[in-house]
């Protein structure tokens, strides 16, 4: 753990990671749907699919196919495609806007406001989320997440796991890459933050899947510096 | 005060505002120089001369003849400058970075972080600063100053005045001008912004530029929707 002693920020992972998007936006979508009189809709199959188009979507603005848009518009041109999918007839242009802003409304993970906060004490922490920043500070003003600041996709106008979304939020911190903290509950992000010199840290979110899950159930030893159980044995390790 | 109502996010100028740049800096480097045994340096006058090279450099900036940089770096400029002309010698790289983050370890007016934390109560609160986001993060955990995130010249890519530097600010929080209450000891900055739709709140400083300050001493009518005597009042005024 002599690295520890080098760092100087913790950049984190956001949806998986810090929060649990996959019961928060089926809960938030089934009480707007409630509340609506929508009946015969699996929100949960509805939130899945939602995420399931996450990837390429921002594949197309990685790809270059398409200039750098905000993850709310990506969103949004989900959430229509899939009202449509799932019949659901009726809904006004706010109504839609309402139900897009279920990933503003995230509910985080038990440890994740006191890891953080422990963290605080000694490092800079920071979001380096495909999430843009209104969707970020929203959720973190619900959460309470007491970031320093926001960066990731939106600052660095590149989605990881693209190496300019990590160095990025390194040179905006003015910090060397080896004296940043990549935190994540995906080996795969945690390879590509390494592979540009950061450190990384695995926390498992073994449900975030649901109760199936059978992939990143554990670390990585090739790409993890630092494996902990939770934010707060993560800031334990740490010497928080 | 009927606009109070729309309000959604205050964003502010950081320099003078919300920090008092004069003193903090002439204090910074008077301590260095004791430290360092350099001695003859007016160090009140050095902070002044610095804050002068302020606008030229950004200046260069604006109207397009350099391509956009970091205030870190046009500071460090003007300070090898003026390192020159007062004839400082013997200073090695790293002690330089260490004089040129004086602006990193500004102290605030009395009531910044009273007055921000009541205002986050109900507000969005962020910087919309040419200062860049490390000199911003790294001023905020040493001062306590509680954003929400961190906007500005360097998420804009643009420097204040240029409507750009608003405009950027007001996206990124997904927010209409009009729902963005600008905050400023400055009325030439609230004219700007005022200018791109925002609403515009100004607080006197009146010692920002030394007991002898001849502008800014009240608020512009023709610009200012909201005159305070402090961020409390602010806070008050805004009913929070």
């Amino acid at each position: 753990m002599s690295m520890a002693a080098d760092i100087r920020a913790c950049i984190f992972d956001v949806f998986g990671t810090v929060v649990d998007w996959r019961n928060s936006v089926s809960r938030d979508l089934a009480a707007f749907g409630a509340d609506k009189g929508i009946s015969g809709v699996d929100w949960l199959a509805f939130a899945v699919a939602w995420r399931k188009l996450y990837q390429p979507a921002m594949e197309e603005v990685r790809s270059g196919r398409r200039a750098f848009t905000v993850l709310d518009v990506l969103h949004r041109e989900s959430l229509v495609t899939l009202i449509g999918e799932f019949a659901i007839t009726g809904l006004s242009e706010a109504e839609i806007d309402h139900m897009n802003r279920a990933w503003h409304r995230l509910d985080p993970w038990p440890d994740a406001v006191a890891g953080l906060t422990r963290l605080k004490s000694r490092h800079i922490i920071a979001p380096c989320s495909n999430g843009n920043i209104a969707l970020i500070v929203n959720m973190a003003r619900r959460a309470g997440l007491p970031w320093d600041c926001v960066l990731g996709a939106e600052t660095a106008r590149a989605y990881k796991p693209m190496p300019e979304a990590y160095l990025a939020a390194c040179r905006m911190l003015d910090l060397q890459p080896a004296q940043v903290l990549m935190v994540a509950a995906h080996n795969g992000d945690l390879k590509a933050a390494k592979a540009q010199g950061l450190g990384t840290a695995f926390v498992p979110r073994p449900t975030e899947h649901g109760p199936d899950q059978k992939t990143d159930l554990a670390a990585d030893a090739s790409v993890v510096d630092i494996a902990a159980d939770s934010f707060v044995d993560l800031a334990h390790k740490l010497g928080c």
